[in-house]
């Protein structure tokens, strides 16, 4: 298809489109002549990724950049897993940590397999590095159900992505998956505040 | 104390606190002359949920002045809900999805109590109809797992709010814990991935 179908097909603007080709997250169509270029269904689904990490997930270029090569890589499962989580986790410097709420991470991860630099351990220690200087330093009443739901959220994780069969949809899970599923799990959060909320405090009956 | 005293006790540098300052997240000190104010504890604790705020949750300055609006105001604790729910909330327009990805959401909302324009309710909506998008329209293996998780996070959130005792505090858990929770819950999910990965998956033995 011309660029003016893939733009109707897709709903994003001819421009947008020009601007993904420009920065190297779609790739070239087939060049036809000097002016026109042919697009397939591969271009569709890239575009539809494209928004999903920009819009819903909330990456920057650079970052969706990254984790798109890491879908047209042929690294394994474990090494896109592990840029993926890399690119949508804050950079943190471990040296800069506390040594109290490292070890306040450590004890919540205790048995689990987790390696020194997987960058969760050191985004939370920072959380709770925060809540620290906020003049709470205990929150053991409120961590350790955010431990088991995240391991919950984890086993799910790895259920969808055994039952894809083919290895481009397995991979496009792991980065689509891991940057989307934050963003499932903030909106389901909100939902279940508002659920329990009301089951907590029954709002009076009108007067 | 005054500004020096303030940057260094804060770890933040004098041009950020005036920055915070002009853009009023930071109530003015007390002022002793022309060119000199006074800060007292309640600068040194506001700075610090600034920073948390900011630097760890990821909020625009825009947002986290409607958040710190939200603590300083006299409004009740499920309003102040409300409001850090919408800010940290992409905003939505439910004329914009999908019936079907709707259709999916509240199926799985099945039983709670969630407002029809809960901000979480169309961004879940929003995350499914993403997927549809990109040829994934049965999540039905995937979500649910979340939205138990969610809920027994929100079971958790609940119960550190209702574990405070001052007003104040619980203001401050319902704005920074909304926030600070999904990175907290982010973080420990990449955790629990590679935990997850670890023992479904483990790695041969070296030759």
């Amino acid at each position: 298809m011309r660029m003016a179908q893939l733009s109707t097909t897709s709903g994003i603007p001819v421009a947008t489109i020009k601007y993904y080709l420009r920065e190297g997250l779609l790739p070239a169509g087939e060049r036809q002549g000097p002016n026109q270029s042919l697009y397939g269904p591969e271009h569709l689904r890239r575009l539809r990724v494209i928004r999903g990490l920009l819009e819903v997930g909330g990456l920057s270029i650079a970052a969706a950049h990254q984790v798109i090569d890491a879908i047209d890589s042929d690294l394994g499962l474990s090494h896109t897993f592990d840029i993926a989580q890399r690119t949508v986790s804050p950079q943190i410097d471990g040296a800069a940590l506390s040594p109290e709420a490292v070890a306040q991470v450590d004890a919540v991860l205790s048995g689990w397999h987790v390696s020194p630099d997987n960058p969760g351990r050191l985004a939370a220690a920072r959380v709770l590095q925060t809540f620290a200087e906020l003049g709470q330093p205990d929150l053991s009443g409120w961590v350790p159900g955010y431990a088991a739901a995240a391991l919950a959220v984890a086993e799910a994780d790895l259920d969808e992505i055994d039952a894809r069969t083919d290895r481009e949809s397995k991979t496009e899970m792991v980065v689509v998956g891991t940057v989307l599923g934050d963003a499932l799990f903030a909106a389901l959060r909100r939902a279940a505040q508002e659920h329990v909320s009301a089951r907590r405090y029954p709002a009076p009956p009108n007067p």
